[in-house]
């Protein structure tokens, strides 16, 4: 398989470590978001919306992450990344998209740019901007986490799955804003455990090949 | 099924759709977003978010659009919302995934509000804003069904499923805020073969029992 990503994009950095947890090997094809090359021609043949992850699977071209990561769990299902019942997935599903629909979009480099042209807002706006949309999220994520019975050394249960995959490049990026992670416990726990893990910490920003 | 939701919100908007393609019978309970009633205490202790939707089964509670309609597709199979082989589960979910990770959440009503204050916006700022961020996302989604011959009458193939579920609410919003259609032929096109539907018909903000 090779995937198109970023060493900086999180949601790269997603589709990274459900491969590495499957044990699936792949190749790296890197598209430098700030010079724009995800807008070249040859990409945006593969994938029009000239966004990265991309992943290719023989003739196949996969996009967005989440859909990325479910094929993989579809094709390959060992070790799952959803539990079993329809219930116990929709939770996890749940805490996701907590991540990768209430928060990730509305902080991507795309709007962040918008915020300082057109928009004309200072460093300390978007900064401003960033944690407020990080803070609202991880406090839906903390309060959920920290009052199930489900959750465990994970999201859900002991074994790392989805939300755990969200999870883990958020707190990285919330880390490089300086968001203070002192009124998100279980948040950070759940980090500290899945960064012990190589297949997260393999997947980080500065160990891919296109780190800077 | 009790579904917790607003007539004016998209994902409510969009479990509504899936509930009607389902054949499943569903109470609502409004809870006003512009009032802050999606705060109250009550409805905190069963979404800590504090979004809609949420969908009460039994005595399970269920948040998050996106997992909320897998959850039914899942435990409800017919008519399925996704198709069967993982490759094309993977294209549906992507197009869906356009609009609720790359549209929806950067046109939120929390959104709009932070532009408004702190930001101090008027209100042609806070329009182009929006329909930014749709044209993007419509320019990909064109792009991509234009492109596909797994495009029929619907997003994929000839019946309705998960990327229509989130296109149609898309497009409502986009007329109520008076975007151009006329660069994306093909996602007006599957909107108004969505719309003769009486499951999206009957789904759509206007005719629900809190509709204003």
């Amino acid at each position: 398989m090779r995937l198109h990503g970023y060493f900086r994009s999180s949601a790269s950095f997603r589709v990274r470590i459900a491969l590495n947890l499957k044990g699936i090997a792949f190749e790296q094809q890197t598209h430098h978001l700030r010079r724009g090359e995800q807008r070249a021609p040859a990409f945006l043949a593969l994938n029009p919306q000239g966004f990265v992850p991309a992943l290719e699977d023989g003739g196949a071209v996969l996009t967005q992450s989440l859909a990325i990561i479910e094929y993989l769990d579809e094709t390959v299902p060992n070790p799952p990344l959803l539990p079993a019942t329809p219930l116990a997935r929709a939770r996890v599903r749940a805490l996701a998209q907590i991540v990768a629909c209430d928060i990730h979009p509305i902080d991507n480099l795309r709007v962040l740019r918008y915020l300082r042209q057109p928009l004309g807002h200072d460093e300390a706006t978007v900064q401003a901007w960033y944690n407020h949309w990080i803070a609202e999220g991880f406090t839906a994520l903390e309060t959920t986490l920290a009052a199930s019975a489900e959750t465990g050394r994970f999201c859900h249960g002991d074994t790392p799955g989805l939300a755990d995959i969200c999870l883990v490049p958020q707190v990285v990026n919330a880390a490089n804003f300086k968001l203070d992670m002192a009124p998100y416990p279980t948040v950070q726990r759940i980090f500290t455990a899945a960064m012990a893990l190589p297949a997260f910490a393999r997947a980080l920003p500065a160990n891919q090949p296109d780190a800077e």
